[in-house]
């Protein structure tokens, strides 16, 4: 904790400095005088997309028609996929497709690792892991008979390889967990947990909804074996865009999902009899992609690997510092508890608070103009994309945060 | 058979008369000079399609960002469902949503329904369906250890409901066929087969990926249970667009689909512990649509609304008959075949011939702009979306074809 406490002039400052400052006049302006702290919900839009949306329905598809299936769009979840692998997922090509929902592909994959480990009965969770997930490891679980473990981590820390040892064993055939934890914000050791797992003989699944495009992901070194993610936090794909998922090479012609659709078959337009499944990652697609979403990631993910995912994460390091800097100033004093790690190498892109009258102040927030996410009952998220969040922002949202906290808390 | 072979002259008067002549102006031009008889692959653009999909971007997403979910984007599957529903699906509201794949729908329905019947071991299909359905139908019988019995129905008129009741009896879970075929494009007899497949106690589950948009479909009156189907063939929804599925609305709270995501639960936003499927329709979602593409399915739909079920199906019986009298004139003395029905009543929105040169046809009508639609290895589909062709263009397409088909041939 520093005596000085950040003025307005040092945001200002940094801002000047800021040397990811060209980055936010890329991106579609907001509504003037809103702070948007909820980019780890939904990102703010490329200037580029209004573009790419018309390009694509006046060209592409007025034009050009079922021609750009073969031209272009056959390819896109898989170039996009390997757009996500280089600059984000640290994935060599052919490992990555942008396909489905997150949801989809965590049930593709948890039905692809637990057939590959037959006899192993267990699948192992956090039960703090983001409800979605948790569900459809339920469903699988329901569906084979297996038992479905629901690991309770550390609230701050979330999985650490230590106590992913202790929840996992020779029973074990899946273990899923999130790479930076929904609530908390705190940053899973990839390499370490995947490593517990596998000495285990177990699967790891890991969802990166939100580390990508925020925290380097390092799936090919850290030895995950399949992963999956969303594309429209940090990654600015769109409401709702296609999500991905990552199976690693060695693994891909060993697991088969379950969901046989034509874009999964060896032979796609033969239209022959029996399914047999395509070599490598194709085998994980199932239908006809929703192009339009799908084309736009391709926007929000290239602006961001012109960045860089080291300047990101810089930044991003800055930006949640700078808030607990504040936060330990005005908020702390005012009984409101940070929810997530105070050390800025195991968080990630959002700063968590707990207090009970979180849902009044988010509320009271939003009437002055600074949207953060609220999670019930005690929770406030901080989302501080580093691609459109400035210092200044931040500022105002805990200096706002501060007189409402004096007033309601 | 007519004596009178029809003119150029006549295609100009025919066009002249068609009271759906107005339609055609509301779609995004197409390259001048190109005759598209695919749109029952992909169907052109709505002109408004740039316009939507710019003001989405630009406001509901630049501007208000997450509030859009609450404002409008959480209801969309649900509301495009029941747009669908009442003007195209003959359905009630509340029983058809927008959302997924095709394939993703049918595999969700399929686990569904089979689950619904446990005891009964078996799945029928048509083994000439879109392949897609028979590879996902592969598969859950894989998983569940059922027979999917594959049948073989007249190439021509597709199954009948005696066809079928020879196929199914009280070992039958499951009966998936498609209502308008995609080779041949015959009718299938939705209520027939329907009430066949009830009386042996197995559900029902309709591909309605070539009918939706130009064949009316009367889901609640002909007993059917289970329907998906596509959005971005006739119904002009864009390349990929979101599909639809159906649950009549008696079955919804008796079957539970295996893919348990959060979009599908009934608190969604509790984040509690235990999946709880949601009642009616909501527990055959799973996650976050892709909404950009899912809100340009409002255009095509809506404007196909305008035009009316009726009139779009009496216009596409007047253009598949047209073309269907020039090829009795022109084609059939070289050797082509017409591999559908030849009874307007009988046949959908597109015209099926076959010739064993059929793809050296194809490139040659490409090489001459007209765009058809080639299945290897010898079918030719002529796609006649009726919002979208004229008769001259039928006209100008059967003439080209007679040319190469002599030259060829």
């Amino acid at each position: 904790m520093t005596a000085h406490v950040p003025t307005l002039d040092d945001a200002h400052r940094l801002d000047a400095e800021d040397p990811l400052a060209w980055l936010r006049d890329r991106f579609a302006p907001a509504l003037p005088g809103r702070v948007y702290l909820d980019g780890h919900s939904l990102g703010r839009p490329p200037a580029t997309a209004r573009h790419t949306a018309d390009a694509l329905i006046s060209t592409e598809w007025a034009h050009d028609l079922v021609n750009s299936w073969f031209s272009r769009w056959m390819r896109l979840q898989h170039d996009l996929g390997d757009l996500l692998g280089r600059h984000f997922l640290g994935a060599a090509p052919g490992q990555v497709a942008v396909t489905d929902s997150t949801g989809v592909n965590l049930y593709k994959l948890a039905e692809a690792a637990v057939s590959a480990r037959p006899g192993r009965r267990v699948v192992v969770c956090d039960r703090d892991i983001f409800p979605t997930d948790r569900y459809i490891l339920e469903g699988v679980a329901a569906e084979r008979g297996l038992v479905l473990r629901l690991a309770d981590f550390d609230e701050i820390t979330g999985p650490t390889p230590d106590a992913v040892a202790r929840v996992v064993d020779e029973r074990t055939a899946l273990v899923c967990l999130s790479h930076v934890d929904y609530r908390s914000g705190a940053i899973a050791d990839l390499a370490g947990i995947s490593a517990v797992a596998r000495s285990a003989g177990a699967l790891t699944l890991w969802d990166l909804c939100h580390s990508a495009g925020v925290v380097p992901v390092e799936l090919d070194a850290s030895g995950a074996d399949l992963a999956v993610g969303c594309t429209y936090k940090y990654l600015s794909g769109g409401p709702g865009a296609p999500a991905f998922l990552y199976v690693r090479h060695q693994l891909q012609d060993r697991l088969t999902q379950p969901i046989w659709g034509w874009f999964g078959h060896r032979d796609q337009f033969g239209m022959g009899q029996g399914y047999e499944p395509a070599p490598g990652m194709r085998r994980f697609l199932v239908g006809t992609p929703p192009v339009v979403s799908l084309a736009l990631v391709e926007d929000g993910a290239g602006l961001l690997a012109e960045a860089g995912i080291a300047a990101l994460r810089a930044k991003s390091r800055a930006l949640t510092g700078f808030l607990v800097e504040l936060y330990d100033a005005w908020l702390a004093p005012l009984g409101v508890r940070l929810a997530g790690p105070r050390e800025p190498g195991l968080r990630g892109g959002h700063v968590a608070f707990a207090h009970p009258a979180a849902e009044r102040f988010g509320k009271a927030l939003e009437a002055e103009e600074v949207i953060v996410d609220v999670r019930p009952p005690d929770r406030l998220r901080f989302g501080l994309a580093p691609a459109t969040t400035s210092f200044t922002e931040v500022w105002t949202a805990a200096s706002r945060f501060r007189h409402i906290a004096a007033q309601l808390g």
